[in-house]
Formats: C-alpha cells, structure tokens, sequence
C-alpha cells in the first residue's frame, strides 16, 4: 500500500504538517556503506527553500535537515549508511501563530479542503495540512540520500514553461540554470519571464509553469515490461508532487501528432563500437526499460489557487461565500518544484537500480 | 513490488506472451456475491478485439475468455464471485507458424528488443513476447471485473486525437463513439480521419493519437493526499499501457499556460442544497482526493515503429542493418487502446474504492 | 497485499478450487535465463501426490503441470525463463459429479466452512474450495521454481513426529526419507508409524504431525533485522500452508527452557580460516539474518477434521446437527505437507536471496 | 517490501538505534477521527519500560513519547487522529558515553554482529544497533494506535513459563498480571519465579520465556484463505519480535499429538440463538479467518546470549576470543516482550480489521 510511502527496495516514508513540531521521512533500504552527510542533504534543500527571491513564498524555513538514524561514523569520521532505515528530520519554525479559524470551514477553490472534509471527516486547516508543499521537503531530502545509490547518474531539472512562455531549446544552458530564481536554461527566456512573474505577483495572481528533469549516465536495462515499467513509475513519482496535472516521457503529447518515421530512433555502432541512438524520442525508455539514452520527463505545474482575487466557494456547512486566499504565497509554485521533481526522479532511479540487481545479479 | 502486478486490494496479475499457448490474469481481492458472466467479459474484449476494420491488424484473435476460478453458480443459476482469486485465461489460436529468426536479433527501432536484451540477456522474439498489445486483452478482461466493484459508475472513453488531427469537443457525442473504427466522438472528424488512416495505412506509415477517459458517478473521497493520490495511480495505469508517452488530468498540460483566476473550479450550493462546481479544470481531482465531478483523464500513444520504411538499426551482434517490419500491424494503435485506457481507469477507480472503504469505513 | 501473493522480488500468486477446471500459479521475478522443465517441476509434484500409499488419499490427482509462459527454447532445445511471469497450471481431471448439496450449508467442525460464509456470505462448497489442500500443489511446482534461484543450496524436509511419536534423531538418515510412505528419517520410526496409522485409517480418525525442513547451503546475509526477519517470513510462509498451528526455527519452544550459557552458538575460526559455529540452537539465523549455518524449522499440522466419528455441528440456517466426513481423506495430512514445507521455505529463500542482492549488491 | 514495515492497511515504520538521538515509527493508515493522547500511549510504553524491577536491565529510559503528527485538536480539546501519518517519536536520553570499541570488532555469540557486518559489511556496534531491544518500545507505542482501530476488542499477555517452569492454568487470574513483575497470571508460579530468576540473575545468566497474548471480541471475518491467514500474519508479526523462536496458535505443537476427534472444536447453536463453539483448539481461527472465538497465541522467547559466563568466539579480523557481556541486561527477556507480543497482535487485526472492511464491505 501507498498511502504515504514510495518506492519499493528503495522506500521513502513522509510525515509531518507544516504547522506541527516537525516534518520528516524514513528512508528504507538504501545501501550500506555509502558515505553521507547533513550538509550534503542540506545543500539540495537550500535549493528548494522559500523566501530567496521575491518570486518564492516569503514564508522563512530555515529547513535545517537532522539526520536521527541509520548512520555510523567511520574511522575517518565520515557518515556511513548502514543499511537500516535513515530518518530525516526537519524542526517547523516558523509556524506564525496565526488565527485559521476563519478559514477552518471554508473550501478554497482548487485546494484539497473540499475533499479531505469529505474523505476524512475532519482536517487541520493550519497551513494545508499534508497538502502543505512543505512536505515537499523531504522529497528533495531523500532525493539527495536516493543520488547516493546511483554513481555515474547525474540528475537535473528546469523550468522550460511558465504561464504561456516557453524557452528557445536552442538556447539551452545548464550552467544557466543557477544564474536566475527560475532554474530556467535560457537566459534570454528568463529575463522575460522576470518581466512577466512580476506582473503576475502585482496582480496577486499566479501561473502555472513546465519541468523538464533529465537524468543522465542511467545504465541500460531498469525498470520492467509491464507494472514496473521505468516510465509508469516515473509518471507516478512526477504525479505524486502536489499541483501537478500531467507528465509525459521523450517526445510525450507530441508523440500522438508523429508519424512512425518521424519518431522512430534509429541505432548505430558508436566509434566504440557500442551501439548508439540517432535521436531520443522516446526519452530514453523503450518498453519500460531504460535504454542507456538520458531519461527526459516533463510534468505541467497548475498555477496555485492562492490569489487575491475573490473566487465563489462554499463552507462546510453549506454558505455561499467568496473567498480571497491571503498570506505567503508563491506566484508560480512550478519554480520550486524543480528540485522535487528532480528528487522523484532520483528515488524511482534508485528503486529500480537495486531492484534490477535484485532481479538480474 | 510490481513486475506484473497492478493495484492493492484489487489486483491483477497478467501473464503470458502472445506466441505461447495462452495468455492470462488472476484478478484478486474482487468482494464476493457480485454476478458475473464470461458473456459480459467478452463483450468488451469484442470492442478491442483487432480484424473489426480495415485499421486494425488483421491478426485474428477469437479472444475467448474463460474464468477458471473465483466464481460459483448461484440457485438462480448466475456465476456470483466468492472472493477468491479469479483467474480468466484465452487460448493463443492464431500463431502463424512462421519463421522469426530473421528478426531474432535484430532491433527493430522503438520497439523493446535492444532493451529486453540487454536486460534479460535473452528474449522471446515470436510476437514481441510481453510487450505484445496481446497483454492489454487481459487489462481488458480485468476492467469487465473491475467494473462490477463500481456500482454506479459510467467509464466511457473516445479517441480525441489522430496524429495532427484534434475532434472539436463542440461536437462531442458519446453516442457517435460506437458508429466509426476509430471511438470517435466527433462524426465530421471521424470521416476526416477515415481519409487520413487509409492514407497512413496505404503507406504503410503509423501515425499516434490521443485517448480520453472519463468515469463519471465516483464517489467522492477516493484517493489518499501523497503516494495513493488518485491521479497518481492513474498515471501510473495508463503509462503502464504500451506505447504510452504521456498522461494527463483534466486541463493537464494546458493548465501551465493558465493563471489561478482561469484554472480555479469555484463553487456553489445546487438547488438539491449540495456542493456543486462551476467547472472542472481540476478533471474530478483535488488533492489526490476524487471530488465527485467526472474524472477525466487523456493519454498519448506514440505511432507505432512497425512501419514499411525501413529504419538504421543493428543487430545483437553488432553489425548495422536497416529494419523494416512487415505484417499484420496497426497504422494507429491508439484506436484500440481506448478499451484499454477505459479498463485501466477502472482498474484504479476498483482499488480505491475497497481502500478507501477499508480506512474510512 | 497478500490474499493471494507470496514474496516481494521472486513473487508467487496461485488460484484456483479443487473442483474448477484447473488450478495454477504465476511465478513472477524468476530472473531470466534458468533452466527449467515441466519433468522437473513434474518430480516434485509427483512426490506429493496422492494416493501412492494406502495412507494418503485415494483421490487420483495425475497433476500434470503445464508451462504457459515465461520461458523460451534455446540453441541446445532447453527451456529458460525470460524473467517475465512464469504461469503454471494443472488441469482438474478427477472432480467426481457427486452431489454436495448435502454439505453446501453444514459446517464441518475444524473446517473452514463456518468463517467462510460469515466472511463471504457464500463459498463453494465442492471440495473445500480455496482451504482444499489441493492448492498446495502450486506451492510444491512455484518452490520447484525457487530452487532454480538458488545454486548450491539443498533444501529437503522429513517427518520427525506422527501424533505422540517422535523420531529418534541419533538414527536420523536422510537416505530413509525416500524408503518409506511417511518421509521418514528414521527407520525404526517409519516401521512404528506403519502400524500405528494403520490403526490410525481404520478407526476413521486422524493424527497430528510435526514437519521439519532443513536448507542447506545458504549464503551469510539473506533477512534483514527487522520487518524482513528471515525467521519472520519462513514462519509466514510455513503458516500459510493448510492445517499449520506452529512454527519454529532452531531450538524452538525448547529454547525457552534453556539458559543463555546453554543456547549460545560459540564460534571459532576453521581449519579453512573461515568462521565455524560449534552449534547451530539458532537454526541458521541470528538478527533475522542468515548466518550460513542449516536453516532448519519446523511446522505442527493438526489432525485433518475429515474423521468417520460423527461430531456436533450446526448448519448455515441454525440448525443443530452432526457431521460425520465420508470420503476420500487422509489419516495424516501432514505426510503430504513435508514437500510443501520445503517448497515454501524455498521460495522465501529465493525472495531473500533476490532482495538481498538488490540491497547489497 | 518490509524491511522495517509492518502491515498493510494499517502500516507501522520503525526507525533507530538505541544510541543514536531518537527512535521513533509512523504509523500510516490509522483510520480519522479517532480519540488518541500521548498519555494514553504513555501507559503501554510504562508497562514495556526497563528499570521498574530488579528483573529487567537498570538501563534508564523515561521513554517519553511524542506525537508529531496527524492529529489535530478537536473542539473538546482532545487529541483525533486525522487519517495521515502519526509520527511517534522518543528521544534516547540514556546514552552512557562509554567506550564501545573494544566489542566493534568482537562477535557476541548469539548475537546478529557476526551476520549484520557479514550482511552489511559494517554496523553500529553501540547498544545492538537495529537489533537492540529498545526497538520494540515503537511497536508498544503503535500498538497503543492500533487497540484505537479495534472497537470491542481486548488484547492482553501473559508469561505462561519461564525458563523450565510453567503455569498452572487452572490458577490464570488475569488480575494477578499486574501484581507481579513477570505478567504471571499465577501468583504461586509468580512467587517460584521470583526465586528462580533471582538465582539467574546472581549467576549473570538467563533464561527462556513463553508469553501468551489472547484477543477478546475481535469479530468473525478477519483474514484470508491463503497467503492473508490471519495466523500467518500473527507468525509473522510475533515471529519479527527479537530473540523470539518459535510460534503457535492455538492447541499450537500439541495439535501434532491429538486425534481429528480430540482437537474438533465443535459447534452448537446458543442461548442467544447465535453459533458456540464448545472449545478452541483452533485459537480463533479456522482456515485463516477469525471464527469469533478469543484469538490465542503463544511465543518462545530465547534466553539472551549477554552472560556472565564467557563465551567463545572470534573478531570481524579472524582472531578466536572470549567474549563476556557486561553491562546492563535483563536475565529473562521475556518478561518485556509480553507487552511487545500484546503490541504487535493489535497491529496484525488492525490492519485486517481494514482490509476486511475494504473487501467486504
């Protein structure tokens, strides 16, 4: 069962509200032997974290990862995994004593209230609860423990959309990723959408945005035919992230307007006499298996439902109201999901990395 | 874990490679005393049964399913499950003798054989072994079960794309789906696509296309707010599918180019004095929960490689050739993954449907 | 889940009652590349079919097992899996057409009929349905599988007590085993039991009997410490099997009786340098992790209820009555559980071996 | 997977080692709205607590637990769960600094050293690691959880022998159970104890114990025929508990020495008009599934290898020694594993009581 875990042999567990005393997850099943660290792990939430440009909540999380298990101290005074489970944890600081009753029985439009009233009963309307992109957090921390387990792999997002503005892929810059709040490659594209986000958070607005993570260096030969299929699992992982409303592998929805000509990748033997891959539209993964070729996914962000402008809802008892989502908000949440996703990749590499060893030897 | 296996408390297990003697399922966890026939079952693998057009593989798959255990004959004399595993099975009958060594290793582009092998160290290359669309027979036989566990609920798909080619939703009639080859809901596309096919088909081209499922009539409530996310488990079954390169919930993709006033489903309360949404950009999702609008998910299918051009390729050992497939294929297999995109939609809405009931009570 | 699944990596599903047309098991995670054979698998069922002896039923069960998938012929004309699901099936040839009607709404006493329809609302009556021991035979074929996983390991199983009579282990030789009908290691025992279940078949009544399964061989390293205990899962799997009420691992219950100072396993280092245990009152496990030692457990089956005395009962609509069990039963259903032992403890051992490559490497 | 997983529906994750900063489990899968308080968690833990006799290790843990999440404050102020994962959470706040590097490289006999660094090639030699008792105070405070899932249902232990010396059952008082500190439901046995293991203890020995834990009014249906036995579960649940070797339901091993006649549990219908068993060989369960009956389970617990008495073994480095263990131990670990064993059979039903629920209905 999949309430609150994900993955398999390599299995991450996360609990914890954002306006509890904490948040964390168990990681289960990482390899022993391999060397860890909380500043490590931490550099990855740095990346994440709230409240470093204006174009991110305002909401202060200093995030500080402790790492309360599955660990010993080498002899050179490194961390070690053991192989037991690794806990991760993080303290909520900034937990604003602020008063939620007037929202407690109010359905914000596009947000998770109106269901969980109804699934659970009953729900902590402090902070959104499990829905809260805080949980996110532990994603990207147990993304970082999963890239561990998978040497010679190298894990990496973008943002290629935001609102109805697209990059040049021509312009294409990974080292371009760093240099703006976006984690957009194309530096022409992230002056414009500067521009635009602004206009955005003014208006107390917001818009959705694109991902694209790319994972490079995945050997041949993980995932499976049929349920465990590579990209199946990649859907789920990418799906999990919360706001998101679709994915789609290598050529993905353009795939459907293709001809079999145009989409087919064709082989060669390589000067190295290995076989290689004319073009990869499928992404990578050929019947659910990698194929040695980057792994390329991109999944649609919707634009959060926290907004100025007044939207019709109900309560729970049944009013009509209007209600108007106040507070810390991001304009375009797809910006901060580019670190989650790269960690759900991570962690569905590193699933079926030991589960193919399992299997394979 | 999950090589074969799709779901938790409603299972399915498939088995079975189209040149072997047979192909099957076990479906487990389905409740008991529900009335079930092999007639109802058999409907709707009719509907995905291949040879019905001239845009079909001519293959000829009588396709006769059989249920070998899980079910007892009532006093009224009807087949009622017990709550045991069901296992339905379809003899193999149209293996053409004929000789696959040519292709035994040879990669045939976009196709699974370079990465089976390079995986299992061997494959099956009669008929593409379990990467063969014989598999989603099963899913669909699977589905006729699942079906019975939603009392209620309508699953209906339609083909809503074929290569470039869109429906205008402004047409959209369910009951056009049943009168073209192709689930068309959309007559004056379906006439155009009929033009468009036999023109692919003539040369021996493929082209992808886009399926639409709905269920409408789900309860509200399914789903859990992390890892069981309803839309997660959805993309996972429909990327599951063959051929599969993308998936999305309601506005999906698009909704990235959307703002939060646009993309917002408000609310009001219905003359009955219940919740009702003014819209469903959200496709009957919010928070992974199932919100009691109509579900609606799409997915691409790439066209398939099987096409008459030959295409670079290289062989197991190495050596570089030009493939090209002859045969019984389909020019655009997203036709008959409607069926199966429907199956699957079941599927998950069945699994969800005794979980939640297992936590909620 | 696991209503009708057993092991995570090397993953076993059976279906089926006695009195449908067959019964079968899908195999899934055998990694690829294994010989096999339905002789082989054949051999194994064959020793634990009935009626080779005047003290297993007289029930013909031919038990001819099929290969529906899963495997491929190779150069030399030898089967080998794919490491996609292996089904294996064995049609049901001797369902004689007697009338059950009389049985359908009695509860036998110590049978399964009683919480079958309080949990179900309806079962199949005919022959036992799914707690029919005629099930057991797709463990016995799924465990002739799993030995194929594990190179250089010998798992052999022997009755060491039939109703009060307990073997002399000084005299035990697993030679015996196959001399008499009872799997026997003990010769002197094997004569003494003839008599005694004689009296045993002729009264019309039944008699308990401890089963114990030995594997040798075993790798250092398969479990885990905790909810992956190896101990955990043999006795998991060794609790499934029809009719068992205990099980235990080395010393067993009898540990409970000892001191520290006694059931300590003292080690040394052996002539070959590697480490040697001086005993083994741990059974070959210590932390839940094998330790290269034997494994040896063993299971308790109770008396089969199926006895000629009438005994009190009552049926599905109130009524007090007696049930007395004609038929076609075994005196000591516990012979015919010693193959069965042993094919569970293989599969567990199969599923460890896989998860503990997966995690280690 | 179930490395450090427990369940299904009702799912329990533990994580940490004695003496790293915390221990902690989440438990997923906790139906909403139930009532739940730390202090009532606190009073299970109490009775699992070291240090409140002469009889268990002097070893301190105030064992104060927290939760971190999935509740929230309901209008009377009190504490209910919300359907998301409960984090529970204590600090190790008795970590003596002691110098551990003269056991790091030195195999316990009887401990998991030899095959955890075997497995793992490394461990945490500071208190037993993973394998340390203290685990087990998560599985009292989960179990604490699961009772909250179990309407109508009493769960309760006892010590029913101790090293060579058992109980009269004709004396159980379950009153007695507090009175002594062995959980002895007879006080005459509890007094000889009293004596037995002052003796042990002044050796620096120990002893073995069976515990008995007993469920009363759980409800006919939990379970499944086959791989779901609700005493398969039970096995495995009490069978994952350290230094446990053995496990039974019901008559257990002595079934293995009755007749059909003597073990039937036969059936009447009673003064309420309703189904009575006239005794419960079976323990509760018939075929797998709960009959309605008290649900009764014995475990052996084996004596701890941590003596006085040296010990011969070897070094990770090959070098024969001997080993004695000093510090601070308990002579019979049994005593603590009776809240332990209650613990993890309210786990097993909890998840059942769900799952039937979910397939049922």
């Amino acid at each position: 069962m999949s309430h609150n875990t994900f993955g398999h042999l390599f299995r991450v567990t996360t609990w914890g509200e954002s306006h509890g005393p904490a948040i964390g997850c168990v990681v289960d099943g990482c390899p022993p032997g391999l060397v860890i660290s909380e500043a490590e792990i931490q550099a990855f939430l740095d990346r994440r974290r709230p409240g470093q440009s204006r174009f991110t909540t305002q909401r202060r999380e200093p995030d500080e990862v402790r790492i309360l298990s599955g660990v010993v101290t080498d002899a050179d005074g490194n961390l070690r995994t053991t192989g037991t489970p690794i806990a991760l944890e993080i303290q909520n600081v900034d937990q604003r004593s602020k008063d939620y009753s007037n929202i407690a029985d109010r359905y914000r439009p596009g947000h998770a209230d109106f269901t969980y009233d109804a699934k659970y009963g009953l729900r902590d309307p402090r902070g959104g609860g499990r829905s809260s992109a805080r949980e996110t957090a532990m994603r990207v921390a147990a993304g970082a423990v999963a890239r561990k387990v998978l040497p010679g792999v190298t894990i990496r997002g973008a943002l290629v959309q935001m609102g109805p503005h697209v990059i040049d892929r021509a312009r294409w810059d990974w080292d371009e990723v760093g240099n703006n709040p976006f984690f957009c490659p194309d530096p022409v594209a992230a002056a414009e959408w500067e521009i635009f986000l602004d206009g955005v958070r003014k208006e107390g607005s917001s818009t959705g945005a694109v991902i694209e993570v790319v994972a490079e260096g995945v050997p041949v030969g993980l995932g499976a035919p049929l349920y465990g299929k590579l990209d199946q699992d990649i859907a789920s992982a990418l799906m999990s992230i919360n706001a998101v409303k679709g994915v789609e592998i290598g050529e993905g929805f353009a795939a459907a307007a293709l001809s079999g000509e145009e989409n087919a990748d064709e082989m060669r033997i390589g000067e190295d006499g290995k076989p290689v891959f004319l073009s990869n539209h499928a992404g990578g993964i050929l019947g659910g298996i990698s194929s040695g070729q980057p792994i390329v996914a991109r999944f649609a962000v919707k634009p959060t439902s926290s907004i100025l402008t007044p939207r019709r809802s109900i309560t729970a008892s049944g009013e009509e109201i209007d209600v108007m989502t106040r507070g810390r908000h991001d304009p375009c949440v797809g910006i901060r999901a580019v670190p989650v996703g790269e960690a759900m990749l991570a962690i569905v590499l590193a699933d079926h990395f030991l589960r193919n060893r399992g299997q394979i030897g």
